[in-house]
């Protein structure tokens, strides 16, 4: 390997242990508890290259780590609506998944986006990086439902109300320590999707 | 008035604008962000009183303040299950009051408990209160579906339900800057509550 190879192969390293960390510590504590310097710590990575990677400093790197943890939530609830059995029993599970990784975690890694957007969503960066990466769950769920043979409009409606109720169950969980908010939840959303208007 | 009565009356109205004043530093940018200094000029109290009343300092504040919201919130909602129609047409209408007041807001007026949950759930006795307070309000939606005919189990899983899908509605149209999210809620709840399961 050249240095100068060796030298980027590095800077990308330390770049992404930055991300890393700055997604895991936004996700347990949020924005404003989260200083430059435990970021540093957690990474592992030289605390000068900090300002080379990231001129805009803890905002720079906030963003960074919302659309990567952001993306990687995006590829893992598009993966698990790809499995056969439809829209609804895919939900069941990704809802499962999520209250097991936070039972695991000792209710610590609830959403990675939602602590930032309720503490910071003045920040107007902040609340459109938020935006964005709810909007591309959002997409992922319309798409499914789509799929399922919902009508868009029926489709984009219920998407928000899925978000939502996981969103609100990941604070519940939280509040509680009990994943019972999560499969409340879950069984509600289920008869939802598998019941017919009265009226 | 004696002395000893003044005193005592401008000390609780010290003790109150303190309360308040954290109330609204919290469930605009939660708990990390808040200063005591920042609490003190909002409520125009003398700083001096603050450690007279709060020797535990932003902790013991901020359990107060959480309270203290969380019992107002608990009223209005019980205030609202109360009107006539029954309970899911008062849940649309605490939906749309919700939604009014976080757009009033500039979007900032959001749940006064969550931020400071998914922030400090992991100091314990933030975590405890925030658990006692979610309570006191599902305690009110399981007491309303009750009333409404609906069987224990069954209520005390549609109050998980409904309050995490405005918890959660309620965060993503901060993200927004857009009430459509919880508007998507209570119609989807609306469509829960008519709705006969179809298996």
């Amino acid at each position: 390997m050249s240095d100068s190879v060796r030298r980027r192969t590095h800077g990308q390293a330390s770049r992404q242990a930055f991300v890393d960390a700055t997604g895991v510590l936004l996700r347990r504590q949020g924005y404003a508890a989260t200083g430059l310097s435990e970021i540093v710590a957690r990474s592992g990575a030289p605390k000068g290259s900090l300002y080379f990677h990231f001129p805009g400093g803890k905002q720079e790197l906030a963003l960074a780590a919302m659309e990567h943890t952001g993306e990687q939530l995006r590829a893992g609830i598009a993966a698990l609506l790809a499995q056969p059995g439809g829209a609804a029993a895919s939900l069941s599970r990704l809802i499962d998944v999520l209250a097991a990784g936070l039972e695991a975690s000792g209710y610590r890694d609830g959403c990675p986006i939602a602590t930032v957007t309720l503490e910071a969503s003045g920040t107007e960066p902040v609340r459109l990086t938020a935006e964005r990466v709810f909007s591309t769950w959002l997409a992922e769920l319309e798409a499914a439902l789509e799929a399922d043979g919902m009508e868009p409009g029926a489709a984009r409606r219920r998407s928000l109300m899925v978000l939502a109720a996981i969103e609100g169950g990941l604070v519940l969980a939280r509040a509680r320590r009990d994943t019972g908010p999560l499969e409340a939840v879950r069984d509600e959303l289920r008869e939802l999707f598998g019941a017919v208007p009265a009226g």
